[in-house]
């Protein structure tokens, strides 16, 4: 039995649906951040860096989107979310998923989060550095879909096209929304059409972002 | 046969030491960035993101360190480099992993290339509180290690302990160096002591930082 810690919307949604992928039971507890409760003693047993995702396996809590992206990947083979160990794929699929966690997902951390270098809000020009790094990687992304498509390993679908349509979902605010971008908008589609996605958004109350119809 | 492009003392050192580790054969290329060759038309067609480390194999260039460490991992067994799929300690192994590099090696590319968020420098108060950050980071890892060490799984070193050295070392010219911290330096003493880090150590020509002795 997993428990997994969540905040709808947030890094959280992509273990969400890679459980719902699984079929397998998993209980779900609601981290509060308009109470702060990330920030709680008692979440800071849990997660010590203060945010969601946490996922408690076999009564240890792991932390990580990622990490548990791999973890539950590996758990539950069957789901075929990952190409197996050995098999041609794998080094892309383990360089997807490390990308878009470490590149992607720490640009908008720092896009949301000014904060976190000690500041209430950017100077235009900062803001401006930082939403260019965004796009630039939303580019090359769509760039590599162009070539290799419609999903990121290929035709294979896998866990990583779960991680980059969250991540393109965090940029719908965004002076240019992710789904503007051809072949990205091409991979949202089909991965909002999952039943893991839609039932997520639908356990999270997730209903003011979808890619364009083709 | 794999092919490591490199710059001495960068994020490649971890994939260096990590070859070095399984006694495979490699061979290395030097990424000249004096002369900024990871920005040259060549050198972005292998990879796109301009930085080190890249690794080709199977004639595929595959990119991010804490995706290469694991993929090595992963090959070579033998080299008990991680606990394996289904072990106790593998979901530790993967959030430790993916950790190190989205956040703590985050928070460094923070520090070490203001250019990322278009300035020349920052101001004190930036610098400062991104200094903080990386310092509340080792502190908190630090803890970790003074209550499940030594190493970051308790007495199985694995490649996250490679991952994590390679992050010390990259302090030692800051206000505050890693090695000021007990159980970070008592676990780089262990790995630097390791054939592995003394070899990698030589061939890149790093003879700028020790842990204390004890
Ligand atoms: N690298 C982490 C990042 C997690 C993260 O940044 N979570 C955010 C929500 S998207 C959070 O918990 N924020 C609350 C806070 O920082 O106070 C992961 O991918 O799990
Ligand atoms: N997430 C990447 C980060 C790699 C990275 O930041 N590499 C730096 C050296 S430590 C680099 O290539 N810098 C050259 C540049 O940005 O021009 C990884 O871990 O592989």
């Amino acid at each position: 039995m997993y428990v997994l810690y969540y905040s709808p919307g947030s890094a959280s949604m992509v273990v969400h649906a890679v459980l719902l992928e699984t079929g397998t039971l998993h209980q779900l507890q609601l981290v509060d951040f308009g109470r702060n409760e990330q920030h709680g003693a008692g979440y800071l047993k849990l997660n010590p860096t203060g945010m969601v995702p946490t996922l408690v396996v076999d009564n240890v809590a792991v932390q990580e989107s990622a990490a548990l992206v791999m973890l539950l990947a590996e758990r539950h083979p069957e789901a075929r979310l990952a190409p197996p160990a050995g098999t041609s794929g794998r080094a892309e699929w383990l360089k997807w998923t490390v990308h878009l966690s470490s590149h992607l997902g720490g640009l908008y951390r720092q896009w949301f989060y000014p904060s976190d270098l000690g500041m209430e809000d950017y100077s235009v020009a900062m803001r401006d550095a930082v939403r260019m790094k965004i796009e630039g990687t939303l580019e090359r992304i769509d760039g590599h879909l162009a070539q290799h498509g419609p999903y990121l390993l290929g035709n294979a679908f896998s866990s990583a096209d779960l991680q980059l349509t969250m991540y393109m979902r965090w940029a719908r605010n965004m002076p240019r929304p992710a789904t503007t971008w051809p072949y990205l908008n091409a991979l949202a589609l089909r991965v909002t059409a999952r039943p893991s996605w839609i039932q997520m958004c639908e356990i999270e109350g997730l209903h003011d972002w979808a890619a364009a119809q083709a």
